[in-house]
């Protein structure tokens, strides 16, 4: 793959100097031996004979988007506008919507005309900056369309140049044709140990809420997890304080998110495992919902925190991580450098990957080029168009 | 420019059609000669040697963004850093941050520079579907100035295959160097005889509210714009209730805008000048307001509903339409039909246009051609990537 050098621009390496959260080098440059970084530093202290301009551009990591359920069936713009027109909750349920109109659809889908849909959207994704991208099944609810799910996620990866990383989201809803304990025994016994024959998932996922699994549940599906070595993450307090995100960091949680009612015996719990705090304003906004998550107390016990899509066909149609940005800022009062740190170093945390998300000697050389004249831009915009160029293992694509 | 046959597409016509307030036409195709539309109907029964196929998508009449301020200098990312960090209203001005800093940066930069960062934002908001879009003068606050960004806002049309409609911001703020009497006379005397004279505007707007001009003192410049026969908008309603709206729809003004705090009076007086309501959510988001526009009222009163980015440094940075459309649906309460009626036929109204916004004979070929499979698509993303194809005076584009 050879030898690049990029110029003509300022980076944000996202590594701290001199105080700077995000190490901002003005006047930088990069040179790219076969596919990662080898130096970065000051333009007149690299030398270059293959040196390629990036036209005064920003560089940021190419950003990475930690929590979406990308693949599924179907969408639910119908029941959006049920939804408008004054419609129920019972009278969305009736005509057949919610959840499990999307587990339904999924279900039907053949994986070609899954991997045919969530190629589109991650287009858009990718465009938006994405070099690398979560991705969660969870609208299969039985071990083949869960197992469906991931293969179309591993058969994503590459595309737009997007790596792809697959979660099997053990419990998201309780499928219609089962009983609760019948339903997170299958998950223990035979699902999750057929997930890490196959390698089809990095971590275990589920979703802690009244209107979902109990902690007690949770806990049995993580156990079988740790038993196949496989990390944990967890959907947490979003809607009620579960106690979640504690319980999620008694077993080393990559990540707890959601959050939107996480207490401060939980963020320090969450502090002292290491799991970072994935926040999804996309969906805060889409549910419209007026309790945030408690920033402040991440921040004082010290917890990373990360911000994601959250990109669903329920409650977060949303495909522009430059967006979920300006929402974190807007909505939440992440500072701009926060929000940038949440879409990469963060973020990279939050998938357990110590190979991307900064601009430092021996990542991966994903990169984004943004044409801004000032990096608080990136979360000023209300959704600021993707950047001007996206490099992705070195090449610009 | 001859002749051609668009087809492989459904149509929203915006006109209403057997009860369907958009019109919609399955398995359509639509015939435009010389840059307008000859006829539209069903494919089966429009002729066609010369027909290019619009693979499946849905058609919409190109979007019209009806209330932007698209021509600034500088932008305010850093204003926005700071009070995400915490700082006062007190300590941005002190910091020279504001309104204020958009006139001090627009009236500093030449016309080129101003036409070369208005160029790259209108490119977004084209691609977003954007084929007509209003831009505002006001940065300004002197007669020069004012007329500056009228100049650009005129070397704008065209650019990107969008039509510029140029409005007369003649009320926006008070200028630091003067007093508000000697700044109206300035105004009605000096700087609309101007922009009538050199025809650099369409209409004439002002901001009416407590924190910027009276009824009495927006009174004074509409009988001005009427003198020279301009027609008037209006900035009304957004933080308190001036009854704006209500004189505004004495001067058989084209629009009131924001209308957060509209009473029935307004919404009344409104319905029966034909004023158009325009709704600006993502201002109303940006600024965390929580008093929503009387949808219901508006409604009720029959008054035509657009909607617009507001697109400005200050409190609504955003170039996406159907951002603005999700927006409108998830934060005011719009139907999907609303939102789409909103940035097509009614925006055209608030403009004063009859020439476009509908998708019918003698109209302009304006277009956009969605990939999507259900119009309620154009809402239910939170920001939907732009259409598949524009299509402005009858050219793929
Ligand atoms: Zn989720
Ligand atoms: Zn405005």
């Amino acid at each position: 793959m050879g030898e690049v050098v990029y110029f003509d621009c300022h980076v944000a390496t996202m590594v701290e100097r001199h105080g700077d959260p995000l190490g901002r080098i003005e006047d930088g440059a990069i040179r790219v031996v076969d596919g990662r970084i080898a130096e970065v530093g000051k333009r007149a202290d690299i030398e270059s004979d293959d040196a390629v301009s990036l036209g005064g551009a920003w560089v940021t990591p190419g950003l990475i988007d930690c929590h979406t359920h990308l693949v599924f069936g179907g969408n639910r713009a119908n029941e959006h506008a049920m939804r408008r027109a004054g419609a129920t909750y019972e009278e969305i349920a009736e005509a057949g919507g919610g959840i499990l109109s999307s587990v339904r659809a999924t279900r039907e889908a053949s994986e070609d005309a899954l991997l045919s849909s969530a190629r589109k959207r991650l287009d858009a994704l990718a465009a938006s900056g994405a070099t690398t991208v979560e991705v969660k099944s969870g609208y299969g609810l039985d071990p083949d369309t869960e197992l469906k799910m991931l293969r179309v996620a591993k058969a994503l990866d590459g595309h737009a140049g997007v790596s792809i990383v697959p979660t099997f989201l053990a419990l998201h809803a309780l499928p219609p044709e089962t009983d609760r304990t019948a339903y997170v025994d299958q998950v223990v016994n035979e699902t999750i140990p057929a997930v890490a024959a196959e390698g089809l998932a990095t971590s275990v996922d589920a979703f802690c809420e009244r209107i979902a699994f109990t902690a007690e549940e949770v806990e049995r599906v993580f156990e079988a997890a740790r038993a196949h070595e496989l990390p944990v993450r967890l959907h947490a307090e979003q809607l009620s304080n579960s106690h979640g995100a504690a319980m999620a960091a008694r077993f080393q949680a990559l990540s707890a998110d959601h959050l939107e009612h996480l207490d401060e015996a939980g963020a320090k719990a969450m502090a002292e495992a290491g799991t970072v705090a994935v926040l999804l304003p996309a969906a805060f906004y889409c549910l419209r919902e007026t309790r945030t998550p408690p920033v402040d107390l991440l921040r004082e016990a010290g917890v990373r925190i990360a911000i994601a899509t959250d990109c669903n066909p329920g409650t977060s149609p949303t495909l522009s991580l430059p967006l979920v940005m300006n929402m974190a800022a807007t909505l939440f009062g992440l500072t701009p450098e926060e929000a940038l740190a949440g879409v990469t170093v963060h973020a990279a945390a939050a998938l357990g990957l110590s190979d991307r998300g900064t601009i430092a000697e021996e990542q991966r050389a994903d990169l984004c080029a943004w044409s801004v004249t000032d990096l608080n831009e990136l979360a000023y915009w209300i959704g600021l168009p993707g950047p001007a160029r996206r490099i992705v293992a070195g090449q610009i694509i």
